[in-house]
C-alpha cells in the first residue's frame, strides 16, 4: 500500500494536507515536488515543511500558469491534485477566481498530463460541499449533487475533468470527497478551510468558540493522517482508478459536542451560541455525514484517530506553532 | 403565454434557434436585442434575420467580454441564454475555449444580471447531452449526469450557475435540457449543432446520407417551433422558475429510419451504413430517449410538429436558401 522510490508532484503541496502528506511521502522514501502559489488567503505556508527544505523541491507557482505544469508534469509517478479555492464565501464574492482554480487549471493540469506524462496516476481532492444540503444522511455517492455555491459547481466540474480524461484519454485518476479535515498545519486564520480552524484558533488565544445557530447541526471529522492513508490507498490501487469516493469518520457528532471536546482540552476555555450571520445562512447545509462505507469495504481504510485524540495532538501542535499560522 | 411589448435580449441571436426565437418575438410586438459572436464555427448567420434587420438591434460582440454585457443586460425584461459552442469534438480538442464560452461566460452573465438587472427573467438553454450514455430509458431529469465530454461538464457548469443564482441571489432562472433541434436557419455546415445538418447538407447536395455504426440508435428531435414555444413557457410560468426540464419528442426513431424519412422527401437520395469514426466512436452514447413528461405535465407543451413534416418544411428552407448556409 505503501508508495516509495518514487516522483511525486503535489500540488498544494504547502498547504494543510500537502505538507503533511509530503512530509510521509518523504519519510517513505520518495522524491516530492511541491507546487504552491503561496496565496495569502490560501492554506500554502512556508512553515509547514520549513524543517524539510533540504529534502523537498518547492516550486513556487501557480497552477492557473499552464507553462510550469507542463514542464513540471514530465517524469512523475504521481501526482496529488490538491491546490483549490477552498473559501464558499470568497466563491460567491469572487466567483471567476474559482472558476478559474477549481475548474480551468484542472483542465491544464489534465492538458499536461495528457500531453506529457500519460503515464502518471492521479488522485484529485473534491469535497463533499458538492452534495449541498443532503436529501438523506448519510450522504453517499450516489447522492444527487446539489451544491449552494460556485464553489461546489466548480470543483464537480474539476471532479468530471479527471474522470473524462481517465475515460477518454486513459488517464489514471481518482478522485476523493472530503470531508472536514483537520490537524497540524491547517490553516486557523480563518474559517476558509473549515469552522475547526477558527475554532482552534480562538481556543489557543483564550477567546470563547462561536457556536452558530443552536448547535445541533451533525458533522464528521477526519484527522490529517487518515486522509494520507486513503490518498495514498487511491493513488496506489489500480482498482481506484476512475472512481469517486467520499470519505468519513465513524463518530459524527453535533457542533455542541464538537465544542465540548474541544474545551475540554484547554483548561478556561468556553463556547457559546450565536445566531448564523447572514451569509453563512444562506449556505448553511444542516446535518452532515458521509457514507464512505464504498471506499472502506473495497480497500479496508477505516479512520483510526479519533476526534478527541486527533484534536488534542492538534492542539498541541498550535499551542507551540501558534506565531506561525495567525 | 405570449411574451408581447417586451424588451427581450437574446445571446446567439443569430444563430439557429435564436433566430427563429427572435422573429417568433418580433412578430408578438417585442423589441428584441441581439447579442452574437459570429465565430464561423459556431451558428451565428446574419442571413438568418436579413428580412428583420430594421426591426432588430443586432449587437455583435462575445459573451466572453463582460463589459457589453453589463450595459446590455440593462431594462431588458427576458434574457433566452442561446449563446454556447456546441460541438462535442471541438470541446475535446481545445477544451478551454468550451470552459471560457460554456461556464465562464455564464457567470459572467449573471453576475451582471445581478448587479445590474435583478429582475431579469432568464432562460438557459442546456443539452441532453449532460447525461452521458443512458441508464435506463427514457431519460428524465433524475437520471446520473455522465458526460462522455467536456462540452457537457461545462454546460453541467452553465446550469447550475443559473440555478444557484436563482437559489442565492434570486435571479429568475430556469434550465431547458434541449435534444436534437431541427428546422431552418439550423447549421448544415458539418455536424457541430446536430448530425441532421450535415444530413440535410448531403440530401441537398445530391450526396448519400453516412449513417454511422448499425443505424439502430434511437433518437428524438424537436422541430424549431416546438422548441419556442417551450422557451417561451419556460420564460413566462412563474412555476419553472428554478427548475430544470428536459424536452423530447412523443416519436423517437432509429438513425435508419431518420435516414428514410429524410430520402423521402428529395427524390433519387440515398443513405449507406458506414463503420464510426474513432473519435465518434469514443463520445457515442447508443440509445437516447427524452423523458419530457415533467415539463408537458407541468406546463401542457406537447410537440406539435412530427418528423415528417418538420423535415419536410427544412429541406424546403434549405433547398431554396442553400447557398447562405454552406
Amino acid at each position: 500500500m505503501e508508495i516509495s522510490n518514487k516522483k511525486v508532484l503535489i500540488t498544494g503541496g504547502l498547504g494543510f494536507i500537502g505538507s503533511n502528506l509530503a512530509r510521509r511521502l518523504i519519510e517513505y522514501g520518495n522524491s516530492v515536488t511541491i507546487v504552491d502559489s503561496l496565496i495569502p488567503e490560501y492554506g500554502g505556508n512556508l512553515r509547514n515543511l520549513h524543517d524539510l527544505r533540504d529534502k523537498v523541491v518547492v516550486n513556487l507557482s501557480d497552477v492557473r500558469d499552464p507553462f510550469s505544469i507542463n514542464e513540471l508534469i514530465k517524469k512523475q509517478d504521481y501526482l496529488f491534485n490538491l491546490a483549490g479555492q477552498t473559501s464558499h464565501l470568497d466563491s460567491m464574492n469572487d466567483p471567476f477566481t474559482d472558476l478559474e482554480i477549481n475548474a480551468k487549471a484542472q483542465l491544464s493540469i489534465l492538458e499536461a498530463s495528457r500531453k506529457n506524462n500519460p503515464d502518471i496516476s492521479i488522485v484529485f481532492a473534491s469535497t463533499r460541499q458538492i452534495y449541498g444540503k443532503p436529501q438523506y444522511l448519510p450522504v453517499d455517492e450516489k447522492h444527487p449533487l446539489n451544491p449552494v455555491d460556485v464553489n461546489g459547481i466548480n470543483k464537480i466540474a474539476g471532479e468530471q475533468y479527471h474522470l473524462l480524461y481517465n475515460q477518454v484519454h486513459g488517464i489514471r485518476s481518482s478522485v476523493l470527497r472530503l470531508t472536514n479535515t483537520y490537524g497540524p498545519r491547517m490553516r486557523i486564520k480563518d474559517a476558509r478551510q473549515t469552522f475547526l480552524g477558527v475554532w482552534i484558533k480562538n481556543l489557543i488565544k483564550g477567546k470563547p468558540i462561536q457556536v452558530y445557530g443552536d448547535g445541533q447541526q451533525r458533522r464528521d471529522y477526519n484527522y490529517v493522517d487518515d486522509l494520507i492513508d486513503a490518498l495514498i490507498i487511491a493513488a496506489t490501487k489500480n482498482n481506484a482508478i476512475g472512481g469517486i469516493y467520499n470519505l468519513g469518520a465513524p463518530d459524527p457528532m453535533s457542533l455542541t459536542e464538537t465544542a465540548k471536546i474541544m474545551c475540554h482540552e484547554i483548561a478556561g476555555s468556553s463556547w457559546n451560541l450565536v445566531p448564523f450571520p447572514e451569509d453563512r445562512k444562506a449556505i448553511d447545509v444542516g446535518d452532515f455525514i458521509c457514507d464512505y462505507s464504498s471506499f472502506s469495504s473495497a480497500f479496508g481504510w477505516e479512520p483510526k484517530v479519533r476526534f478527541a485524540e486527533g484534536i488534542k495532538k492538534s492542539l498541541e501542535y498550535f499551542q507551540a506553532e501558534i506565531e506561525h499560522y495567525i
